[in-house]
Parts: C-alpha cells; sequence; structure tokens
C-alpha cells in the first residue's frame, strides 16, 4: 500500500496530475470564480478583507470550487451560473477553517501562522460567520431553491459534524465507525454538495445528481483519512500544517483507531493519558507513533481511503465517459498519494 | 426624559404592555413556532440540543420571531408560512448570541450563566454555527428566493456588525455615528429583516415593504440604544445580564460617547485608561457613571433612542390602521421603558 503510494508520486511528480490538469482545464473559469471570491470579501470593515484575504489568498488547491466546476463541465452544464457556487463552496469551506482553528488553537493553516494568531479569535469566529452569511447570498443568487437546499443542508451536517469531532475528542472509546460518522459530516458533505450542485445545475437525472453526491461524499471520506494519516508521517514542509496536532489535541481518527484496536494494557494506559487526559511529556509523539506503526495501523489507515477512493470511481460509471470524468476518476487515485 | 420613561414603567407594570398583547394574541401562532424551533434543534449529536435548549429555552421575550408574526398578521399574509421564518429569525438571533458571548467573553447571559462558561467556547462557535446554518434551511423552506435573499443579507451585515464593533472596542474616538452604524448593523438589520418578511410574506406593495424594513431598522436602533444606556442604569435582576459589561469590555455605547463629547483633560485621560488601555481599577465604574451623569449622557443617549422610536412610529403610517398597526406602534414607545 505504501509502495504503491510512493510509486504514485513518483510519477505525478515527474508529469502533471489530474488535480493540476483540472486546474488547467478550468483556469478561465476559476479566475471568475477568484475574481467573485475577492469581490465578496469587500467590506468597508477593513478587518474583514484583511483577513479573509489572509486565509484565502494563502492558497490550498481549491479542491471544493474545483470538483463544482468540473462537475458542471463533465455535464456540459452552464459554466457561468457555476461561479458563484463555487465562490460560495470555497467561503463555507473557509469559514469553517476559521472557526475550526478557535475550537484547535492551531498554530498553522496552509504553511503560515493560523489566522486566529494573528487577528485574534474574535476577529476569527466573526470573519468566519461573515464568510459564512456571504455564501448564502452568492447561493441565492443562483435562483435554485433545490441548490439552495443541497447547501444549506450541508451547511448543517458540517456543523453537526464538527460537534460530534469535539465530542469525540479525547473519547479513546471512539469506534472506528463513528470516526467515519465525523470525517463524513465534517468533510465529505461539502465535497458531496460541490459535486451534486454542477449535476443539479446541469439539469440532469436524479440518478446521475445522487452519484454525484455520492462520488462527493467517498472521494471527501478518502482525502479525510490520508489527512489525518499525514498528520503521523508527513513532514511539515509537505503538509503546510504541524504534524503531531491531532495527537496533542487528542483527536480521534483513524491511525490511533487501529492502534487502540490492537492495544495491549500498557498501551491502552498510554493511550488513556496521552489522549483520554491530554496528559503528554517530551517523547509521546515518537512512543505513539511506534504503537502505530507495530499495528500496521498506517497501512489500515492507507487501506480504507483506498476503499473509499475505489469507491468513488465506481459511482461515476452511470456517468457518460468524457475528459472530465476521466479526471475525476483519476482525481480519487490522486487524493491517495496527497501531498497537496 | 427619565421622568416620563419611570411613567410609562409605571402604567405598564399595572396593566398589559405592548409586548404581552402581541404575544397573548399571537399566543397559537407561537406555539408553532416553539415547535419548530425545538424540532429544529434536534441531532443526534446530543450536545447541540443540550446546549441550544439551554440558551434557547431561558427564553427572552422572542421579539424578533414575534415582529415577523405581527407583521404577516398585520397584512393578513399567510401565517403558515411565517412560522418557519419566525424560528430562522430567533435562530439566526442566537446564533450571534452564542457567538457574542465568546467574543466578549461573558458571564451572564438572559439571567443565567452564559452557555460558553458551562460548555466550552469551542461549543459554544460549533452550535452557533448550527443555529446559523438551521436558520437557512429553514428559509429555504419558504419558497421564495426574495425572502432568501433578504436573510441572507441581514445575515451578512449583522455579521459586518460584530466585526465593526470589535474594530471600535476600545478606541475612544468612536464618534456616535459609527456608533450608530455598529447597531444598525449588528441590532437593527434583524429586526428589519423580521418585519420586512412579514410583509413580502404577504405579497404588499415595494413602498410597504420597505416601510416595514425601515419600521423594523427604527425599532431596532431604539432598543439596542435603550439597551446599551442600561448597562450604566439597569439593576442587574431586571437586566438578566452584568450591569457594567460594556465598560469592563472597553465596549464604545452612547453614554460613554456622549460623556466623551463634552469630557475634559482629566476625564480625557480617565476613558483612555479605562476604555482605550482597559486598565480599569475597583471604583473606575462608579467614576465613569459620575462622568456620565455630569454630561447628562443618559438623558442623550434616552433622547436619541427617542427620536429613532418616532421614527419607527412615523414609518407606519402608509399602512391600513388595525390592531396589529396600533400595537407595532406602541411597541416603538415601549422599547424605550425597557425592563424586559
Amino acid at each position: 500500500m505504501q509502495t504503491q503510494n510512493l510509486k504514485m508520486n513518483d510519477v505525478m511528480d515527474n508529469k502533471s496530475n489530474p488535480l493540476d490538469i483540472l486546474s488547467d482545464l478550468l483556469d478561465q473559469d476559476m479566475n471568475q470564480v477568484n475574481a467573485l471570491i475577492i469581490q465578496n470579501m469587500r467590506s468597508d470593515v477593513t478587518l474583514i478583507p484583511r483577513l479573509a484575504q489572509y486565509l484565502i489568498m494563502a492558497g490550498g488547491k481549491r479542491i471544493r470550487p474545483l470538483l463544482t466546476l468540473a462537475s458542471t463541465a463533465m455535464f456540459e452544464g452552464p459554466m457561468e451560473k457555476s461561479y458563484h457556487l463555487a465562490a460560495a463552496v470555497e467561503f463555507i469551506h473557509t469559514a469553517t477553517l476559521l472557526h475550526d482553528d478557535v475550537v484547535d488553537e492551531s498554530n498553522e493553516r496552509r504553511g503560515q501562522q493560523a489566522a486566529n494568531l494573528i487577528f485574534g479569535n474574535q476577529a476569527s469566529v466573526l470573519v468566519g460567520d461573515f464568510l459564512f452569511s456571504k455564501s448564502f447570498q452568492m447561493m441565492v443568487k443562483s435562483g435554485s431553491l433545490d441548490i439552495l437546499r443541497i447547501l444549506s443542508n450541508a451547511a448543517a451536517i458540517i456543523a453537526q459534524g464538527e460537534v460530534l469531532q469535539l465530542s469525540t475528542t479525547n473519547d479513546i472509546k471512539t469506534s472506528i465507525s463513528e470516526y467515519i460518522k465525523v470525517i463524513e459530516s465534517k468533510t465529505a458533505a461539502l465535497f458531496a454538495a460541490s459535486c451534486e450542485v454542477g449535476a443539479v445545475l446541469s439539469t440532469r437525472s436524479v440518478e446521475e445528481c445522487k452519484a454525484m453526491r455520492n462520488y462527493g461524499i467517498k472521494l471527501g471520506n478518502a482525502f479525510q483519512i490520508i489527512d489525518d494519516t499525514l498528520d503521523y508521517i508527513a513532514d511539515q514542509e509537505t503538509l503546510g500544517k504541524n504534524i503531531g496536532d491531532d495527537f496533542k489535541e487528542g483527536k480521534m481518527t483513524a491511525p490511533v483507531i487501529f492502534a487502540l484496536q490492537d492495544a495491549n494494557d500498557k498501551e491502552k494506559l498510554f493511550w488513556e493519558r496521552t489522549l483520554g487526559d491530554k496528559n503528554q511529556s517530551k517523547n509521546d509523539f515518537e512512543i505513539a507513533i511506534s504503537y502505530i506503526e507495530k499495528h500496521k495501523s498506517i497501512e489500515k489507515s492507507l487501506n480504507l481511503a483506498n476503499q473509499y477512493a475505489n469507491d468513488a470511481k465506481k459511482e461515476l460509471n452511470i456517468i457518460q465517459n468524457n475528459k472530465y470524468r476521466s479526471l475525476l476518476c483519476d482525481l480519487s487515485d490522486y487524493v491517495l498519494s496527497r501531498n497537496f
């Protein structure tokens, strides 16, 4: 699994990966989306554009708006109408990041200092609210109640997922299925909505809309499992966030849950102390990694992600093939080799 | 002004006030709204109903949903359709309170311990997001894009107002017009939307919709100015929040801004130290009150509120008279005597 993964990385480094190809193909459209993002960050309350710009302009791959554009393009739908929705999706995502960083007391985000450390928690909470409400303003402009329903449902599911994550944090009894419920809500719901709105905007069949939704859920799950796994293996420079953050916060993610499944009594006491009671000392992260290696938890996590990625691909079977469908297929493999 | 005010209070204590009369008249409708509120707080993530219930069930007068119901009833509009909107408005308000308390580090809200102290800041941020997204789900059920536009605009304006308030906090150069801009955004925008959606739902003329919007803005301004004034005069039991909180936080509200307008050098240094630098000692609040009394800042604040209340009433002139219009007129006087 890990070897496969490394191979994939090598290939991807040599030539363009599906994410870059999609970005190139949809470059003109993404420029329109970026223009809308900048336009909607405007406010005469100067703190708003300053903070929003700090976060949004820091980059990130814009995978969610890209999914909306790619899905619309795949169905030969109305691209112009998709711009507001793609921007809205990125605003929801960014609002979530801002609030997450306050909740997690993060230090780093997208390879730079987390916004809450520079602008304060108060500004992060309120500018998050601003971006969230702006996203609804943009959605209303789509003029489609179906799309408003999809995106407002997604927003409610995300918020529930975040609260659920808060409830499972420091609870070492958290099962894999509870973990999946968390990531399916906090991450995959927005991937799903990003994909589904492209199909709905293109007035496709119920089955095709549902397929895109399911593709998004499974892609999002794979994406998040990899993200959580990287927190135990990646180097900080690649990930753009601190390695070991989840461990420090006592978050119950796949690598830890798998290690706990086969833990002996000594190991259980270790996890109870470090994650359950958040009582950690200097070498604990190294010990955690040694237990994770011992129980092959990284491999198990990557396998789980791999299953979701494969299932994501299958969802696209009912959709007529074209270059966008192929790229979305490839994308589900690419999230497994995430170094973006 | 204060004597007038006291007189009004005496009258109101003896018999029903317009808020209670409206609540009685719309009792059946408000029960439907409350049922929707409870229904939409449900989640299998148990922390959500627990926290939401703690805050929503604590009471408060539900003035915003009542405005939506009263406005719809005044125009003989579709009451059933207004229930989701009234509930949505209360959810937006409650989400704002939750985030406010995190931002302000409040101790008390609606006469009980602030939610963030019991459930933590993290839960308050995330459950606020949940209520906010739920409010959009409810709005979408209204099936009206016009209404969605009004409420999503209001949400964006509120968020901007909150950020603006953050920027003016501890800035003793804040002018009355900047203060009005803050309260018009953070408070009056939701009053305005609550009133306007009743008119839009009842498919009334552009003029009538605009009149209701303006009535709401002016009522909301009067309401907030009184709220800010009570922070320097009310006793804690009446207000259901700590007196002197705004002073402690260095918030620039009407009583302080008026006192600063005529402050001598010694007083300016006092405000600079206590509000600007938040360097406060034990007797400073009493000194602040003595300066506020010296410059008749309470009277000036109440006068300003009085002007807005009168202007609010005038907005209703173009609307055909009925008992609801009379009560909304009376309500603008009643907010001046706020002991609710």
